[in-house]
């Protein structure tokens, strides 16, 4: 089945203490798609200027990404640049130029309403909501955010929780959002905001998946090297809903697989720049890596 | 087979924000012997004032610790006294009175020089080393170790090193060690220093192991609330060399096991202050919660 993304498509200047690299493909939506797009056809929602690089819209198409959904309006296309610290983990904003980003108004093309998975990629809650109501009867709706939408847009999130399956987000924002340092009375917090599934990302430490069946703790796939994390948490949710997606049989069932998929593709995307290992990547190199985390953990 | 555990003994007075507990039996070597007597029968090395409790002696009796390599002297028992924060990670020791401690030289009876599987947990390297001294052909001798001694006494630990077949220590001090951020890298540097297995606990993260067949990664058992951790990595390790000890067949075969076991004597152990959770625990309580982690994982 398809998957529908909407998210910011961008362009990042990212510096790490070893290179820089100016102008490469970035935007939650972008690598949430790339990723997804492994697994099951992706139809894309987003805004760029006409200043976005012909090559990124090829390479798109050359992950069979459908781009009806895809505006392309006169001015700059959203440019945000950043440095990230020794530890890789740190990382420090050095320009935000929203660009056409700034009146991006996500407007469905009457063949994607009706599209079974959909993901709302880390952008305003605001817009988050806006695609959603315009869906018909979506089977399966993933929310991801970020911190910046806790401290400026909370009451839109707020919103938005009660009519999404899964949330997605990281611990630290976890426990912001529910002021609660210890986890698992967080994700009991975090349920009660509406969402039947709670995935908690962790970064190196992996994630977590709460559920009514339980919880399920996957670790992420050890890296001897992190090149770029930018858009390793997108990657992850990407790969999370195309495996979905793409598996018969109850959500429930799958949804374990479904995070190590993510997971698997979320390695890959911190192993290089931007997306550019992620789109190098085969079907069968993500399977590979799905085996040996399972090696990894199994006792 | 028999397990040798020698460290500290002690008296813990513990603050945490919701309660104060004086004088709870602690130290690196109680909570390890006792963590280890729920799988195989322990030898304890330690030493106490004449101050120490009879009910403390008891205690460890209950569990079938031999405590003849136990010297009781006169003066005081080490005492320490710490605060935990609210989030329960970061603590600050308030007193630190180390007392009979202070002129400890472990001394083996000759019965114990035979003893198959040793743990020298948290106490100084040159005491560890000391030992390991008086041990004959030891079949499996794990160590752990924390920040302090990397602070003061960096050349004893790494003396040490090559003499054990396993090295305990925080991802923190795994990092402060080999000067590595990344974890992957980190370990390639640690088996350098020795040790055929590397075993990093990061807390709620859970653990990870590195061996020459390759890298296990294990969860910690999420709890709903931790009363105390004081004592939690002794507790994983001493269950982790007990299980290991009780294990037929090759360390390596048993090894993940073992560690998973660890984790779940260690969950006990932060559900109540000192020793007062795990000493109430019976073996099918940590064999459920094993079982409970096997779950967790499985995908």
């Amino acid at each position: 089945m398809s998957v529908l993304v909407v998210g910011s498509t961008a362009l990042d200047s990212i510096k790490t203490p070893k290179a820089e690299n100016p102008r490469l493909l970035g935007g939650s939506a972008s690598h949430a798609a790339v990723a997804a797009s492994f697994f099951a056809p992706v139809k894309l929602i987003g805004i760029v200027g006409d200043d976005f690089p012909k090559r990124y819209v090829n390479l798109y198409r050359r992950h069979g990404i459908d781009l009806e959904g895809l505006q392309i309006v006169p001015g700059s296309t959203f440019h945000w640049a950043g440095e990230y610290e020794v530890n890789m983990n740190n990382r420090r904003t050095l320009k935000t130029e929203l660009g056409v980003f700034e009146t991006f108004s996500p407007k469905l093309p009457s063949a994607h309403q009706d599209v079974p998975f959909v993901l709302l990629a880390n952008i305003a809650p605001g817009l988050q909501s806006h695609v959603l109501d315009q869906m018909r009867r979506p089977k399966f709706v993933i929310a991801d955010t970020m911190d910046l939408w806790l401290n400026i847009a909370l009451p839109d999130l707020l919103k938005l929780l009660p009519r999404v399956d899964a949330f997605v987000l990281n611990d630290s924002e976890a426990r912001q959002l529910t002021k609660e340092d210890n986890i698992v009375a967080s994700l009991k917090k975090l349920h009660r905001l509406g969402p039947k599934y709670v995935i908690v990302k962790k970064g190196e430490h992996g994630s977590l998946v709460s559920s009514p069946r339980g919880m399920f703790i996957a670790p992420a796939f050890p890296l001897g090297k992190v090149v770029d994390p930018t858009g390793a948490g997108d990657s992850f949710v990407g790969g999370l809903i195309g495996y979905l997606a793409s598996s018969k049989g109850p959500i429930e069932a799958n949804l374990r697989r479904a995070v190590v998929h993510g997971s698997a593709v979320a390695s890959f995307c911190c192993e290089g720049f931007g997306l550019t290992r992620t789109t190098r990547v085969k079907r069968q190199d993500i399977d590979a890596r799905v085996r040996q985390i399972e090696s990894l953990v199994r006792f």
